[in-house]
């Protein structure tokens, strides 16, 4: 699912992931993870905001980004 | 840290917490936070819309809140 998730989006923590997406892209992942997700333990949460702008981000701490790039 | 943020948020996936809060609020749970956390390998990432509507959920699979009225 990590591996899956990080061709599509950014991986920011844990289980989390961010990025900039076209629909179809989005559907297209949703439709993959579905193949290998558990329906009855797993979930995926997706929050889509139109416009960068509208959702401000905040990071206390270490920011994954330093860990990615050696990964 | 699951349960300090539990005070102030709901818990919707593993690491992941949701709600509505104040900057107050916020403010108040992020240096609470500091304290628990180890800040050369943890991180508190921060999203923030001004807007419910700004933002869309989308949740695929089994939606934490059915376990957690367990909890």
């Amino acid at each position: 699912m990590l591996k899956l998730c990080r061709q599509y989006l950014n991986w920011i923590q844990n289980s989390v992931f961010e990025g900039e997406i076209t629909e179809v892209k989005l559907k297209e992942l949703v439709e993959k993870a579905k193949h290998i997700m558990d329906d009855e333990t797993d979930s995926i949460i997706i929050f889509k905001s139109r416009q960068e702008k509208w959702l401000e981000k905040q990071v206390v701490g270490l920011e994954k980004n330093d860990l990615d790039t050696f990964l």
